[in-house]
């Protein structure tokens, strides 16, 4: 059902040095699926993380927040429950994994980093997760981030990750990601969970900085249903195994490779989001400021109206004149936005432009790509966003969820 | 596919002294259709209105708004063209049926409040319209309200209408009112069309607080999917004809009866929400404010995944509470978030409840009507929103629509 994305050829992900992964069933829904992934992390590694904003984050957000900033030693991340909605006892629960998966590596409670995706408000099965540390452990290795895509999977149908190679001014720097998430998308700061890895060496802080920009332009520009996740983490790692990012060019370089890493596995989960047939960017132009079209963007991308649209391909853009208009832009002078449907124009200074013909409309789309382009010609400020369709198996999937 | 909503029994609806309606089929956008009303208005009749926020309101509200500064002498009612997004063109169209309908009724144009409601961004056919005027003035009469509310309808599938009488000091005062609405459903300011008329005498001024207060409590305390309409009116008519509003408590018990009729109507909107099957009631407690219990209660009634577990009655609950911690409220303190299913305790102190256990929120789930109830815990306001699910019709409706 992914809309152009295939699951990564396991041989194109290049490996970072200081970082190994291990991968294990743990049963912690469902039996014979992977569903536990323990990353280790070389000492001297950077770690930075953005974080979901929903007030109910969950409890290993909450630790994984504390726990960054210590020299972090390792990641663990299980599938199958969430630990969101839990409480004091889920705080409890996401330490204990935790202090074993700290036992099994010789390090502090507190250099472990906890991930939890899936059913909300369900006590997390600890014992299951802790029986299941010693196989992910013995797997531990460079080479396995295809298997690690797949062990982070909850609805998604095909796993996300992205490598590149940048040249710094000290040598060749490698940048490898994952990312997981199909439903409840609508980041607010990151993802559901995507976890970013470079041997580059940076500062923790030029790190952090660098890893909410990155978040920014991908993981806080997409949007499926837009119900921001309990679990949203995103979390960047510059182990230092390789060049050293010396000048603020190299760091540039660096961001590029970083951003367009997080940029292709956000995207990923768009073109992977549940139910989705058709992958529509959004850009609004011409706005007094990057939040107004931001505003514009999501309304439009919000609407079930026109994300069903999108689905029957059926140019019913009047729905879209619609959601820009009740986007809460004040003072909007709809007399002059301008919107396009990739390069056909179809309202023009507000109203049905003269030239429209309904057939062009269609036949943009009818492809499993385009873009929606509205100009509200009032600044100069713009914004794009990524979403997908309201398809039938967005409801049949969340219907039976869990079921 | 209504939730408990059955067609009004034509009997059973007042007329209302003062007041005419007339219906013809006018082959607007399908033949052999009622899809057009005229409303005749005894001279001397108080009318107020809201109307949507949407910036993109359509050409019949812009003169709908303007031509309520004068003595009202008749309304006209389309459906299957919104007339909206239209730009100027538009209001040319809208004009030349106030003109056409006010030289049958021998008033003038600005007398005429027109409406539309149907498909965005088309040219209103004012031809059909125009030639469907004489029909619809030769079967004016005051009993023809069922009529009135099947003629309004687009995709809705049951016709809304309903009547209450009330006694005032000085005699006993009719209250009769339709509405239609399906999709597209998030008023702000009032619904997609809602026409409700008494024969009480009272003052514009107080016609116009009366029918702002109604609103509030009835069509802008609904959603069926978040999409805020560019055609939203809700009049209110007092024709005079009955007995006189005299006193405050005469206007309270008026009020009480409007906003009943208005609040029935609205629900009734609900309950016929695109591919409803549930309808439900999300009420919303304990904030320090109204506002922040609306935003609380409507970030649930717009969630997909929330309105897609109604629909499957899965009581995947920890989806509401995810609907709570994004709702933006400012220092919301989710450790003390309790969530109710009708009687059933789900949640406590912002997780589980130790008590509670799934078959209890399946069965309330399961009924075709119950209540979301969520306590803040931090104030003394409260909110109500009403809803309805998100089922396999609502896609099938909207991807469907048109074709």
């Amino acid at each position: 059902m992914a809309v152009n994305l295939r699951a990564p050829d396991a041989a194109q992900l290049l490996p970072v040095a200081g970082i190994e992964l291990g991968i294990a069933m743990a049963g912690v829904r469902k039996a014979e699926r992977k569903d536990l992934l323990v990353v280790r992390v070389a000492p001297g590694t950077a770690v930075a993380g953005v974080f979901t904003r929903n007030r109910f984050c969950a409890a290993p957000v909450v630790l994984a927040k504390k726990h960054l900033r210590n020299p972090v030693h390792a990641l663990v991340v299980n599938t199958g429950n969430a630990n969101a909605g839990t409480g004091d006892d889920g705080l409890l629960r996401a330490l204990a994994v935790c202090r074993a998966l700290a036992g099994a590596l010789r390090c502090r409670p507190e250099q472990v980093l906890p991930f939890s995706t899936g059913v909300i408000m369900e006590p997390l099965p600890v014992e299951r997760i802790v029986a299941g540390l010693p196989r992910a452990v013995a797997d531990l290795r460079a080479a396995n981030w295809a298997s690690a895509a797949e062990a982070i999977m909850t609805t998604d149908t095909v796993p996300k990750a992205a490598s590149r190679q940048v040249r710094l001014s000290t040598g060749l720097a490698t940048v490898t990601g994952i990312a997981k998430g199909s439903g409840m998308i609508r980041p607010d700061m990151a993802t559901m969970l995507g976890f970013v890895a470079t041997d580059a060496k940076l500062p923790r802080g030029s790190l952090q900085r660098l890893t909410r920009s990155a978040a920014d332009q991908s993981f806080n520009a997409i949007t499926v249903d837009g119900d921001t996740s309990t679990n949203d983490a995103f979390i960047c790692l510059a182990t230092g195994k390789g060049p050293v990012a010396r000048s603020g060019k190299d760091e540039a370089v660096l961001a590029r490779a970083i951003g367009e890493v997080a940029q292709w596995l956000a995207q990923a989960i768009v073109r992977d989001g549940e139910g989705a047939t058709k992958f529509v960017t959004v850009r609004v132009e011409g706005g007094r400021s990057a939040a107004e079209c931001r505003k514009v963007a999501y309304a439009i991308a919000h609407s079930p109206l026109v994300k069903t649209a999108f689905f029957a391909s059926d140019p019913n853009l009047g729905r879209i004149l619609a959601a820009i208009g009740y986007a809460g832009v004040a003072g909007l002078d709809t007399s002059k936005v301008d919107l396009y449907l990739d390069e056909v124009l179809v309202a023009k200074g507000g109203g049905r432009h003269a030239g429209y013909r309904e057939e062009l409309g269609a036949a943009a789309m009818k492809k499993p790509e385009f873009t929606v382009r509205a100009l509200l010609n009032r600044g100069k400020a713009a914004a794009t966003v990524w979403t997908c369709d309201l398809s039938f198996d967005y409801v049949k999937i969340n219907a039976e969820y869990r079921s």
